[in-house]
């Protein structure tokens, strides 16, 4: 059986990267690709990269029937998202992929986001998406919140450690290197090539990047008391890529242990040998995660690497396997892509 | 059914590329990797990329019991490749992708690699493997050759143009711009990071690239008289692809027409609308090669442009795509993989 | 003595790389800095590279008092140039960086740039500024219009050669590699980070290339006769930095003692040895222009391949050298500045 | 007076690093270079970039006369440079780049370096090169040690912090991401472009990076008790620059006051306005060193953020910095070269 899919925001990066994925999907079909700018244009106009696929043009929101889609990704930007979605049909399965649906509290989203939510109702619907720890209520969930691609990364680092209570929750830091597509195509003076070359930079530091907003509710949620990590993002001069260095209190080998336990089974997530780390072109293009522990010459702290590619694991990639959950398929399916490497 | 595979010479750039693209070939199982200098290491030990798949520990050809093999790939150093190649069962299909086996004429051979041929029966034997030209032959070969990644770029600007005779034979100019990992892994100073990053330079200038010696017996055969290009090769701060800007005198409408028709049924030849021109990032990780034609402000005059992924359709992809066919699968099978783009 | 100067533009790459090497040098005082969108903004606020120095704040050109300023770089947009700098007291000596007042010719100017000229008397009088070829008429110059950065790489590679009648001006091609910041600090999403890293592509290809106006014009004038050359430039992963690989028909050690003697006195022109090739980070950051020339293996057939930074000698290091001339200083005063590599 | 200059080793970035900076120093002049595997080839054989230059021949130190040499800068490898600058005559003033002389204890040294040191009694003698803090002693040396570059970046960030009091010592994170030309012109296959472009990555991590011998004695010795930072070193896909983000506990403004005090008269660290964040390219090729802080969401935290050039401030600009103290000329000659931008 062929899955019926609309993508709506198919003109950005998340966007192309979906099309990219499900172009080997073996049970999917791109129905609709919508890019209101965009609209009447080609896909392969607007991604050459894409020109060998037999795609549908792109055309305005409006005027997809969604009566023939079975699940719309939904890679539009923050608030507009909620709008777009809040109008969609109610029957229709939907993956979305910015931060309007990832905050359970209003008041949190509010606080993160610098204005009321637009769609309360549908805020409460939804699953955070974090396939590995929301499996079930993803599988039958009609609206899943992809996560931030940081807060993916920080997550997959942290949580069972959380859960296991194997570190000190007040003493987390978070020093994550994310690569330039993580910003979209936006024109920015600070993502020319120009400018980001052989440059390097922290950005929201102090507790200011959204995707705070995120550790804080899940953490909290799984230490059942408040967790406010301290996080600090750079932008390398890279395209794809997130690598998290965070520092933990607790013995490093209990923290390998951990990770590499709750991580058995998990066909993405790959926790190194105690001692390796892992590089950050190490899951290029793919859907792995790759985590590494060693510990620090002073007794009691460790780090834990993690790396991911933001566009497949950290956003497009995660929102297939939640789409594959959702239809019912493996979840697997479409996303053994090997890295490309070099 | 499912072949079994020999990648002899895994530890390369090569090597990984074919473990990348055979890991989703539905019917193909890696069934041992050589490494003589690696022998005894994981392949995830050498290339972490690859820690996801569960493939046999490296070893040296010597340890492999070809008679559970059904094809093997030669991913050795020229010169190496033959030596090992003549000592292979006799009954075993091979694609070699070193220059071993490129050059029909010994003398030529001798005259561009510096010393006699070691091998001289097989290389009789050995079918080009520009595969979209040697189709028939290499389905029915057991030794293909699989050419220089630039020398096929080149091919794929000129090969029809040759044929049609539209173009001025004596007036052919390429200009190509190759990325880094068409020079493997090997350690020299030029290919660091901070030698190469930020820098562009031309090498091999003046008719000494030795992949002219693929372009002279190829144009020449199709245009049964000698052909001799004029060839300059640089090196630019890029990982993977190439982009080959071929300047020709003729009608640039006719040039246009001529590559449009031939490739017309090819599933990874793509010519653009005329006027258009392609990126080397429009390919990048995927077996597609996409070409343009201009014409220039003075009549006569055009430029062909084209662009190819040096790991995948330069060498692994046309690999995978000539023993699909020497195995009796559909040549696309497995190399359907859509660009990586950004 | 110290020279009071003045940079209109002073927010874009341009404006910055006159600011960095005024910076040290000795007889040469900035006391203003014009940037209209920036006005009341410090100069450390637009480019945290300038940190350390004791710059005036930036100010709209209306807000400068030119009777204190002996000369004035203008680093505006083409256009605006020409608007601004006839609005100038007509005794301030003035560096334009623009492309307004290149070619004499205003049926050529219309031509090339899309509208007519709006300062016919001001363009009559401008002095084209490759300072090694017009040397005196700099020196004693009000208005000096500085080179196209490309158009700067090609004449260095060719002018001699047709002033010396060595090679066939019919037969000139042009294929040249230009790194980012030639495109300036717009934003544009090709010129993004994510896109042209790890990318490579031609643009303005087939004659529409505006700085085929001045190949035009200078080639011909000395040649005594139309000369059209053929120029495709290319757009490459880097962000400072010019090679244009020139091929021209010729006896290949003539073009190599041609340019070898014409340019034996020159202080930032320097001729490799005869088959030796530059690379283009040879020269990154400074103001010299390395030159190779290379023999092709069919006899009569030549490359000369030049190397230049495009904000150094192919713009703002130009003008800077033009300004030492206007002013009487040394043509090397504040010049000699190594390249910074890697 | 022009001192006379010997630079030994001068076929590694830091030797070629030097040249250019001496280049425009108006007191110094280049006598002898040193390179014993390059003996014999011209510095422009081997730097292209430094063509322009008229310097002596490459030579082995043996070939050397030191009669005529007012000092010596040694870029050479560490443990060579011990046993090199043991027989150099003991007149002459040397400023040392490697890792030899930077540890007092002998003991220390050995467990950083791994074997015994070699001239222990010019350990004795030997100061610290980290200019700002060892002024006095550094004026009247007769033999300096460089500080490791990573080494004098944490410093910068931390040394007034600790003699103020201000931080707490037992809890200071340095996440530190390192450009490539750190590890020097060597060939191993981490630094291949196709390796490390796109790419990044810890290494020495959990307390194995030499630079903490440097750590632990400087902030030891402020403190008068031990200091023992946790440091984690990452290599990005850049050519020249490091960026420190140092965690630390304390009030931020009171760690913002206390560094901008302590370096208000200083002529290369700068400290940015509090809150306010500096990018890695905002120094490079410069001695210039640019200092950040911000406060975290929770109280009592903050983040100092220091970059620097590794190539200039680093080591090479250091070393002049120190020559100029050690020949009694101003710190600042030849080193108020502007960076490089874009």
């Amino acid at each position: 059986m062929t899955h019926k899919i609309a993508i709506l925001g198919a003109s950005g990066y998340t966007g192309a990267e979906l099309v990219r994925l499900i172009a080997t999907h073996p049970a999917m079909e791109i129905v609709a690709l919508s890019a209101d700018r965009k609209a009447g244009m080609e896909m392969a106009e607007v991604f050459p990269h894409l020109r060998h696929l037999d795609l549908p043009k792109l055309v305005t929101i409006g005027e997809i029937d969604f009566s023939g889609v079975d699940l719309a990704f939904c890679a539009l930007p923050h608030a507009t998202s909620q709008a777009v979605i809040k109008d969609l049909p109610t029957s229709l399965k939907v993956v979305d992929l910015s931060a309007d649906f990832r905050l359970r509290d209003p008041a949190e989203y509010e606080k993160w986001y610098g204005k009321p939510h637009a769609a309360l109702e549908l805020q409460k619907e939804a699953v955070y998406g974090l396939t590995e720890f929301y499996r079930d209520q993803i599988a039958s969930a009609r609206l899943v919140a992809g996560t931030g691609c940081n807060a993916a990364t920080g997550q997959y680092a942290l949580r069972p450690l959380i859960a296991a209570g194997v570190i000190d929750l007040d003493e987390i830091v978070i020093d994550l290197k994310a690569a330039v597509s993580g910003a979209g195509r936006s024109l920015k003076e600070n993502l020319l090539h120009a400018e980001l070359s052989e440059n390097l930079m922290a950005y929201s530091v102090g507790g200011k990047h959204r995707h705070l907003g995120e550790f804080d509710q899940e953490f909290s949620a799984i230490a059942g008391r408040p967790v406010h990590v301290q996080f600090t993002p750079h932008l390398v001069p890279a395209n794809r890529g997130i690598l998290a260095t965070v520092y933990v209190r607790g013995e490093a080998e209990a923290v390998h242990a951990t990770l590499a336990e709750a991580y058995a089974g998990e066909p993405f997530l790959n926790v190194l040998p105690f001692g390796a780390v892992p590089a950050m072109k190490d899951v290029r293009g793919s859907n792995f995660c790759h985590i590494g522990v060693v510990g620090d010459r002073r007794p009691g702290r460790a780090m834990v690497i993690a790396v991911l590619d933001n566009l497949t694991k950290g956003s497009s990639g995660q929102a297939l396997q939640n789409a594959n959950l959702m239809l019912g398929e493996a979840e697997t399916t479409g996303l053994m892509l090997a890295p490309v490497f070099p």
